[in-house]
């Protein structure tokens, strides 16, 4: 192992030979680099071991535990080895001389024998511990620098978050989803954090407090614990087939939160250091706090929407080129923003949809499934080496600080944060909502706010304070119960609840088209100004950036003619014939109800074959949301048998072709 | 930007606010992450505008200049406007005193004021420029840490280029290939050493040379600059179609040299320093670096061709996990070699090509195409970042030693080394060669012998002392020299030489088929040991890694029944129909050429449709080596016109349906 040597202010022997000098540091480094490769080498038995154990849970069908609860548990396991079965004191001589500087630059230069050495800043070592800095060199190897998760992990898991929303029964609900993500995230923070601040004074009184714990780190505590997990629940839910609308509001939330709650955290910690040691409530500063929080936001999603639109992609004969520079300008998203000092991951999020929605009709067919593809991967990776690594950190961490008061009283704040953010809101919400909210969708809701990735890479962050290793701890101790108990007793749950599980999606509108009142409220539900919204795009924007959608000239005044004329692309008169269908899965006004039934079965055997393999509006738009798409089209031809299984026919041949 | 404090040993006031210190700690590190990200960004608009220029020419049909040698122009671009257009001073304390630590450890605490700060090891500092230690803030900024290239970017590339080979032409060429690449770069490699040992003693006689440069170091030059590319070579003579056996030699010579470098290099290195500060020749010494270049090599080839063994997957129904798992394999054996001191890459490659001949065959169809288009992204921008940052630090690299002297030298001995290595081989070889590798050839592989991503990565990777700056300047040099002018006069001196290019593999094949002699040179070529290989992996090796080949049960003895039985995988049995055309692309001994000319064009008939798309063997082997498949079925059916169309026309369905 190399040497942690707390550094030490000697006068040096200047005539020691440079060649030796040079092999120890070569061989030294060489060392170093060999551990460095076998503790990584673990990560990747752990995630193998991770992937086999799931092939097996899945052929067996044995569905109590989710892939990601077992990496927890593999998580776990090599912790409490590394912990208990392996240990490498260090090799270090333990003199701290008060050899200090006024500051910690980033980077530092030391002169070792008139040779200059390079070192950069790794982070703050935990201040409590003083003297016995941590002694086992095999626990300090696998721990991260908390920044990987934010730069390299989380960024793939949203964007595909983003990507792969299933864009139609999100923007049916996107109001009640506004409604939770943003007022709920903030109700809940704000709850946690005040039930949090009671406890911590409560602690004080009765000593039980060993540290500094301000205000703002109950609200930061508030926000980091409010966000809650897309990934555990959409894995669940998708192999249970529950309801559309109820998948469609938590997913909806739980990916919106998440940029919600990286923002409104950055905000409470600029909020924090406001020039003085106060730490207390202050409403100028408050409100300079809400500032920050909009206008990072609302930058870092006009970022994200921007660089959906700029991919413009016309190398469809490429695909090659046109997944590496899909890839790069997502991945450029992330960065501008973080270069600009917005929130890289809230405009990967947006960066996402927008792509799905607008860059994903342009690319060619092949370019489509490879981007889906890779994303997959690279989701399924980060994610489940996240998931492994907070199993990990639950023994590898030395700075734990388990208090079970605080523990007890996080996990009672979590509880009525959850409360207070779904049951009134859902009480407000059902006021305006036709297609009412049910106490039984309530009570899912209330029990799926499972807390994940995003809650672990924000507590992990910081972990300097005495403040920030409780929260840590806690934080740990939130995701295994909330992964363990709450993602594994959501089965039992939606059946207590008798939520009809196993539901085809397809089954479930037919119910609502058949009776075709409910339609109706689909329509109601999508208010007007989302409707104007939806005109515009449907008209301008999606002609505008995309070969698919009407011709500019069909849909602009005449007087801009020639406008129009050089700004549609010779695809898009192509796409004149089948307008309606288009969007169909995407919102539904009153006219394309009526008109889609007549539409699409003609549609169907009219162009046939062709439908899927072009590159038409059809075809691109029903990628993503291809079971769905599926799903409409049965419904939409329901009342002929014939046509119906002509369709289906026609619909698994073009994709055995495709 | 963040400053670069020479370490100071000041006494602190150690009153000063602990807020305070942790709030210009943390927008220290947040302007520094901005700064880092605002960096990459840099990196990957320089790779967009690559992979848009590259679709310009792809799409203008410009033939000039490879896409590598673009993004090297783009990069030298970027790194003249770094240079000379942006100054960012440094805003240094620039005090260096004499609190000198007597080693550079890896890892470094500082204590600030009571706090403890972590620092790691980032390289040494150019000692020859003392006191004005890098002045330009941005360019200390772009430049990676060395280990980046080896650890990241280079186990792409090189699996992509193990897992892509054209497994038949490589193994019909297999002796002279691994002739050109074992005993060729050790020829190189000397030629190249001693000539510029004798260019080194000249400067040092005339007075040019401004520091120490042993004739380790001559060796070691000799070994980076051995390692031809085969990344540029492989996509001008793939869109050229030249011929197939020319194609081979220099494609599998430059891939395997590459290895050979690597651990060259690295034995060089190993003997350097050899206790004593000596540098001489030392014929014991010598023999140890032999020994150690043997063991290297043999256990990274053995881990990389075991883990590709191991790869045995049965997650077939799981695309996404069988991929992933893949990935993980492929990853694991790069850090298993490094963790148990073999080379990583070396181990990468050969577990590519071991995992191409068995494990693809094991892979679902969705698989086979995902890890192909997974691991040709990777290999593409792994390959365009490496191409545009050599051309960066063309003009960002601060310690640049260019003398003119040893340059001139240095182009001479790259032409003598590889002169000395292609000639006398190909005399050597041509006399146990029936089927001769012509003077044109010759002259084609000397022409050819670019320099690329294994050299550069290789020289960058320690740059401390004169002789190693000197040496990664020239090595810049004659990489720029060989992809820009042999890279775009390889058409040029293809057809002066008369090799016919745009042959269409088929065609190629054609003639060799039709005089009938040829076949039997290929026979011959593939000598005894190789052809006892052969039989072994094909009639125990392939059955039991793969569900591909004859069951075990009809190729090993009677007595081990039992054993076979147990060993045989259900899929095998069917394949017991179709044995002689499963191997038809991989070598043929004389049993097989006859019966093949029979069997194909009836299976081709017979199972018609389902070829391609069932697991069988067929489809799997077709799957890398698809076009020269097709060749050799075409060749087969050559006499009868109707049966030809047929047979196109139901591989074009096949291609379709898959």
């Amino acid at each position: 192992m190399c040497p942690l040597v707390s550094f030490t202010c000697l006068p040096v022997v200047q005539g020691e030979s440079n060649a030796m000098d040079n092999v120890a540091t070569e061989r030294l480094a060489e060392e170093s680099h060999r551990q460095d490769s076998a503790n990584l080498l673990i990560f990747i038995m752990l995630l193998t071991l991770t992937i086999l154990t799931i092939w097996l849970f899945k052929h067996r069908r044995f569905r109590f535990l989710h892939e990601t609860g077992l990496a927890m548990i593999y998580g776990v396991l090599v912790g409490v080895i590394l912990r208990f079965g392996v240990h490498v004191p260090q090799s270090m001589s333990d003199v701290i001389l008060g050899c200090a500087v006024n500051a910690s630059p980033a980077t530092l230069l030391v002169n070792v024998s008139g040779r200059f050495y390079e070192y950069t800043l790794k982070g703050e070592v935990s201040r409590g511990k003083g003297h016995q800095v941590q002694d086992d060199e095999m626990l300090r190897k696998v721990t991260f620098d908390p920044e990987v998760f934010f730069n390299i992990l989380l960024p793939p898991i949203i964007f595909h978050a983003g990507y792969s929303l299933k864009r139609r029964h999100f923007f049916r609900n996107i109001g009640s989803i506004l409604a939770y993500a943003f007022m709920g995230t903030v109700i809940s923070c704000f709850v946690i954090g005040l039930v949090m601040y009671g406890v911590v004074s409560f602690m004080k009184v009765v000593g039980q407090l060993g540290g500094d714990f301000y205000f703002t780190d109950c609200l930061f505590f508030g926000a980091i614990v409010s966000a809650t997990d897309p990934v555990t629940l959409l894995a669940i839910f998708n192999d249970l087939q529950v309801d559309v609308d109820l998948y469609a509001l938590l997913f909806g939330e739980s990916v919106l939160n998440d940029a919600v709650a990286i923002v409104l955290s950055s905000s409470i910690v600029a909020y924090q250091p406001a020039g003085d040691n106060s730490h207390s409530f202050e409403a100028l500063a408050m409100l300079k706090s809400f500032g920050v929080f909009l206008g990072v936001f609302s930058g870092s999603f006009a970022l994200g929407v921007a660089t959906g639109f700029m991919t413009f992609t016309k190398l469809r004969d490429f695909p090659l080129l046109e997944t590496a520079l899909f890839f790069l300008m997502s991945w450029s998203t992330f960065l501008l923003a973080e270069a600009c000092g917005f929130t890289g991951v809230v405009a990967v999020l947006f960066c996402g949809i927008t792509q799905a929605h607008y860059t994903f009709n342009n690319l060619s067919p092949d370019s489509q499934d490879r981007t889906k593809q890779l994303f997959e991967l690279l989701n399924f990776l980060a994610e489940n080496f996240i998931f492994s690594y907070m199993g990990l950190t639950l023994f590898s961490f030395q700075s734990h600080v388990f208090n079970p008061m605080f523990i007890v009283g996080a996990f009672v704040a979590v509880f009525l944060g959850r409360a207070a953010n779904i049951y009134p809101l859902s009480f407000l919400l059902n006021l305006g909502r036709k297609n009412k909210i049910g106490s039984n969708f309530q009570h899912v809701m209330m029990f799926a706010g499972l807390r994940g990735a995003m809650t672990f890479a924000l507590s992990i962050r910081d972990t300097a304070t005495y403040a920030r290793q409780m929260m840590f701890s806690t934080t740990l101790l939130i995701v295994f119960f909330t992964v363990w108990i709450c993602g594994g007793g959501t089965t039992p749950m939606l059946s207590f609840m008798s939520i009809p599980v196993g539901v085809d999606s397809d089954q479930d509108n037919s119910v609502t088209v058949l009776d075709g009142s409910q339609r109706r409220n689909t329509k109601h539900e999508s208010a007007w100004p989302f409707r104007i919204w939806y005109n515009f795009d449907h008209n301008y924007l999606k002609p505008l950036l995309t070969h698919s959608g009407p011709p500019l000239t069909a849909t602009m005044p005449t007087c801009c003619g020639p406008l129009a004329r050089c700004l549609t692309s010779p695809q898009a008169y192509e796409n004149e014939g089948r307008l309606h269908d288009d969007d169909s899965d995407f919102i539904l006004n009153d006219a394309s109800v009526s008109s889609m039934y007549a539409d699409i079965t003609v549609s169907m055997d009219a162009s046939g074959r062709t439908i899927n393999c072009s590159s038409s509006t059809r075809a691109s738009d029903e990628g993503l949301d291809h079971e769905l798409a599926l799903a409409e089209h049965e419904v939409a031809i329901r009342g002929t048998r014939l046509v119906l299984h002509n369709s289906s026919h026609l619909i698994s041949q073009e994709n055995g072709i495709c």
